[in-house]
C-alpha cells in the first residue's frame, strides 16, 4: 500500500435536507442543520468545526438545497471558513449529492480522500470524531467506501444498521458484511445481541475508487451529475450544477445505491454519541433535565409536571399539570406533543390545511446574499421588515412599482442611492423611496446595519405644510 | 307599596377584576371582561347590552380601575352607549364600588334602583336577563336587596349559593333564608338536592335602602366612598375617586359585608345560562365541540387527540395524541394545562420567575384615550410600534429627550405639529420628530388613522447627501 506522508481529507457536506420533522423550528427555509440545538452552534456549524484538523483540506464542500445557499455562505463567513459551495437545483437524494462532492474534490486533487458528512447530526466529541477519521484512512487509500458505524446503546428503530466482519490490515476498520435499512423493534434487539452497529451515515473513500465503483453501480447518477457539473455556472460564492442534466438524475440514496451493493465497503466502529436528532424526543433526549426530568431551552415554567419539553426562543411557555409532553414556540407558530410521539410531527404538518401549511412551513426570517430580513408585521395596506445588511453588502438596483419603502437606519452606516441621489445615512436617519423609484443599498460601514422597513402599498400623496 | 309607572332601573357594571385566571389572553392591562370569549363581543360589551330595555336607565354607571379606563371608553364608543365611568384609584374590593354606584345613581334619582351586575359573567340569553330584572323590581321598590339566584346544573364548589324561602307578595321572588361562600364538593352536592341555588353576583335594590343598609353594616366603607366620591374630579370622561379617601375604606366584597348579613334579602330564581367564566375549562366547556371532544378559536390543528382545546388568535396551534388538554397562545406567552387543572392558572402565574412575571402579565396592547397602540418589536436600540388614533383623536402636546421617533402613516389622515411647524400628513406621508422636539397629533379625517412609528434611542446626526 503506497501510503502518502499527508494526505488530503476533503469534507463533503451534505446540506440537502428539507426536513419538517422538527417543525415548527425547522422550516423549509430553514431546516434543521441551520438550527441551534444542542452544543454551542447550528448543528452545519458544528459539523463544519468536527471537520477540521491535520488531514482536513481546510477548504470543505458543502452540496446544498438552491434555496438554503444564502444561510450556507453565512454560516462560512461566521465561521471564517473558505469553501466551495454546490448548488442542487432540485432534490435528487443522497447519491446524486456524493458524486457532485466526489467530481468537485477530484478536480482539487485526483488522489484526494473525502469525508461525506451529514449537516445536521450531533457529534459533540470533536476529537473522537477526528480520531475514527484517522483510522478510517489506510483502508480508504487502499480504495474501500469506510462506513462509521456506532456502538449501539438502545435496539432503535430509526436507524439502518451495519454487521462488521473480519478485521482488515491490523485494524481497527473491519470487513462490512452486511448494511441494512432501519428493522422492527425485534430484529433490533437481534441486532444488538449480533454486534451490529448503526449506520451513522458519515463515510470516508477516494473520490476516485468511489466514482469508479459508483460508474458501475449507479451509472445513470454519475452520467446526469457529471453533465450537470460539465455546465455547471459559477454565481457569486455558488456553483449552481445544471438545472436539465442534474434533473434528469435518478432520485436515489447513497446508502441503497452504493452501500448496500458494493463489495468494497469497510467500517469503522466508533462509541462517541452521536444522534442524527430526527425528532423533538430525540432533542428533549440531549437536554439537562431537572429532578423532575424537566428541561427547559429558552422561556419556559413548568408546574406539577414531569418530563415536559419546553423550547421556546422568544415566547414564554407556561405547562401546568401535564407529564411526558413537548412544546415547541416560535413566534407564529405553536406544537404541543405527547413525548415518544414526534415522529409523526412529519404527518402532522402535512395534515394541516393547506392555506395553514404554506404559511406554517415557511419563517419569518429570509436570507440573501447580502444579509438577512425578519418580518414584524404584514397587513393588506402594509408590512414592516427589519433588515440586516452584512458590513460590505450590497442589495442590488431594484425598484417596486406596487410600493414605497420608508427605511429608517437604527444601526450602522449606509451608501443609499435613490433615483439619481446618492446620500450616506447614518443611525437614526430616515429615507422615503417612492414607489417606482430605482433604489441601491450598501453597507459601507464596519459593522452589521440594521433597518427598519415599513412598506406601503399605496400611491405616495404630496405634503401640505399649513 | 307605591310603584311608579315606569320605575327607571340604573345598571352599575362593576368593572373591577384583575383577572391573571385566564392568562395568557387576561392581563393586568386587559382583564376578562375586555375579551371576547364567548358570543358576538367582549364580555363587558355583551353585559353593556344586556342591561338595556324598557325599564333600563340608557346611561350605565361603570365603575372600574384606573387603569382601564381607555378600555371601557372604547367599548362604550364602539357600542356609542353613553355613561358614566368611575374610576377606583386602587381595588377595595365590591362593596366600596358597589357604594360608589349606588352614592352616583342617588345624584340622578334619589328613588333610583340599581342593576348591579359584573362586567365578565356570560348569560347568553338577553331577554330571559331582562325578565328576571322585571321580576325582581316589585321587591326592589319595597327596599328589598335581590340577588338572582341560577338554577345549578351540577354541584359547582366554584360559586357561592343561595336558600331561597318563602314567595313574597306573590312571587315570583322569595325570601333568602340563607347565602354561602364557595362549598366543597360533598356540601355542594347537598346544596343541590336542598334546594340552592347559585349566587350570579347579579343584583336589583334601590340605591337608597342599600345605603342605608350599608351605613348600618359596613359604615367605614360607606363613610370613606362617600368622602371619596365628594371630593372626586372629572377628568375628561372619567370619575376619578379621591385616592387617599378611597384608600381608607376596609377591602371587603360585596357578598360578605352586604347579603351575607342583611335582613332584607330576596332572591329571583332563573334558569337562563349563566357562567362567571372563572377558568379556561369553562371557556372550553362553552366551545362548540367537533366529534372528538376537541374545539378551537382561531388557528389551531389536532391529529389524534381528544377533548382538546384550543385558543389561538394570532399563531397557529397543532397539537399531538394528547387528550384532554387546553393550549392558549398569544403573540408571546402559551399556556399549556391539563382540562380540569385551569383553575390554577393563577397560581402558575404567581409562580411564575419575577423578570418574566412582568413581561407576561403585561400586555403588548396599551389603551389610551385617543386610541391605542401595539409594540410590534423592542430591543435595545429601538422600538417599533403600530398606532391607531380615532377620528377626532388628540394626541398631547410631549416630547422626549431619550428617543426620536420616525412615523409612516398608512391609513387616514392627521394634523401634525412639531415644534412651530403644523402639517396635514396623509397615507404613505413619513416624518420624523428629532428628540426634545415637542409635537402634538390630531386625527383630522374620518377613519382610524394607522401610524408606524419607530422609536430610535440614540442622538441623530445630520444627513451628507453626495
Amino acid at each position: 500500500m503506497n501510503m502518502p506522508v499527508s494526505p488530503i481529507i476533503i469534507p463533503v457536506i451534505l446540506s440537502g435536507g428539507a426536513g419538517t420533522r422538527l417543525w415548527p423550528l425547522s422550516r423549509n427555509t430553514r431546516p434543521k442543520q441551520f438550527l441551534h440545538l444542542h452544543g454551542e452552534n447550528t448543528l452545519i456549524a458544528e459539523t463544519l468545526l468536527r471537520c477540521r484538523g491535520e488531514l482536513m483540506d481546510p477548504n470543505p464542500i458543502i452540496v446544498a438545497a438552491e434555496s438554503h445557499r444564502f444561510l450556507v455562505a453565512e454560516v462560512l463567513r461566521e465561521l471564517e471558513i473558505g469553501g466551495d459551495i454546490i448548488l442542487e437545483p432540485m432534490r435528487r437524494d443522497s447519491c446524486a449529492a456524493v458524486v457532485a462532492g466526489a467530481l468537485h474534490a477530484m478536480g482539487r486533487s485526483r488522489d484526494a480522500l473525502i469525508l461525506v458528512v451529514s449537516a445536521d447530526h450531533d457529534i459533540p466529541d470533536k476529537a473522537a470524531f477526528g480520531n475514527s477519521v484517522r483510522a478510517a484512512v489506510p483502508p480508504a487509500l487502499a480504495g474501500q467506501l469506510v462506513a462509521f458505524g456506532i456502538e449501539p446503546v438502545t435496539p432503535a428503530t430509526g436507524y439502518g444498521y451495519l454487521l462488521p466482519g473480519a478485521v482488515i490490515a491490523g485494524g481497527p476498520a473491519r470487513e462490512l458484511i452486511k448494511f441494512v435499512e432501519k428493522p422492527d423493534r425485534e430484529t433490533a434487539e437481534k441486532y444488538l445481541r449480533e454486534g451490529y452497529l448503526w449506520n451513522s451515515g458519515n463515510f470516508l473513500f477516494s473520490a476516485k475508487s468511489f466514482l469508479h465503483e459508483a460508474e458501475t453501480l449507479a451509472p445513470a447518477v454519475v452520467a446526469a451529475v457529471e453533465q450537470s457539473y460539465k455546465s455547471a455556472r459559477q454565481d457569486h460564492d455558488f456553483l449552481r450544477l445544471d438545472e436539465p442534466a442534474f434533473a434528469a438524475s435518478p432520485q436515489i440514496s447513497f446508502d441503497f445505491a452504493i452501500m448496500e451493493k458494493t463489495s468494497k465497503a469497510a467500517v469503522v466502529a466508533v462509541s462517541y454519541a452521536w444522534s442524527d436528532i430526527g425528532t423533538w424526543d430525540a432533542v428533549a433526549n440531549l437536554a439537562t433535565k431537572d429532578e423532575n426530568g424537566n428541561a427547559i431551552v429558552g422561556h419556559g415554567h413548568v408546574r406539577q409536571g414531569k418530563n415536559v419539553f419546553i423550547h421556546a426562543e422568544q415566547t414564554l411557555v407556561a405547562v401546568d399539570g401535564l407529564t411526558d409532553i413537548v412544546v415547541v414556540a416560535t413566534q407564529d407558530s405553536v406544537l404541543v406533543a405527547r413525548r415518544g410521539h414526534t415522529e409523526q410531527v412529519k404527518e402532522l404538518v402535512g395534515a394541516l390545511p393547506s392555506a395553514v401549511a404554506e404559511e406554517a412551513l415557511s419563517s419569518l426570517q429570509q436570507h440573501r446574499l447580502w444579509g438577512h430580513y425578519e418580518l414584524l408585521e404584514k397587513r393588506h395596506d402594509h408590512e414592516v421588515r427589519r433588515v440586516h445588511i452584512f458590513p460590505g453588502g450590497t442589495i442590488d438596483r431594484q425598484s417596486h412599482k406596487d410600493r414605497a419603502e420608508h427605511w429608517v437606519l437604527v444601526s450602522g452606516q449606509l451608501e443609499v442611492v435613490i433615483g439619481d441621489r446618492k446620500m450616506q445615512i447614518v443611525e437614526n436617519i430616515a429615507v422615503t423611496v417612492p414607489s417606482g423609484s430605482v433604489h441601491q443599498v450598501k453597507n459601507t460601514g464596519s459593522i452589521m446595519a440594521i433597518l427598519i422597513e415599513v412598506h406601503t402599498f399605496v400611491e405616495p400623496k404630496p405634503v401640505r405644510v399649513g
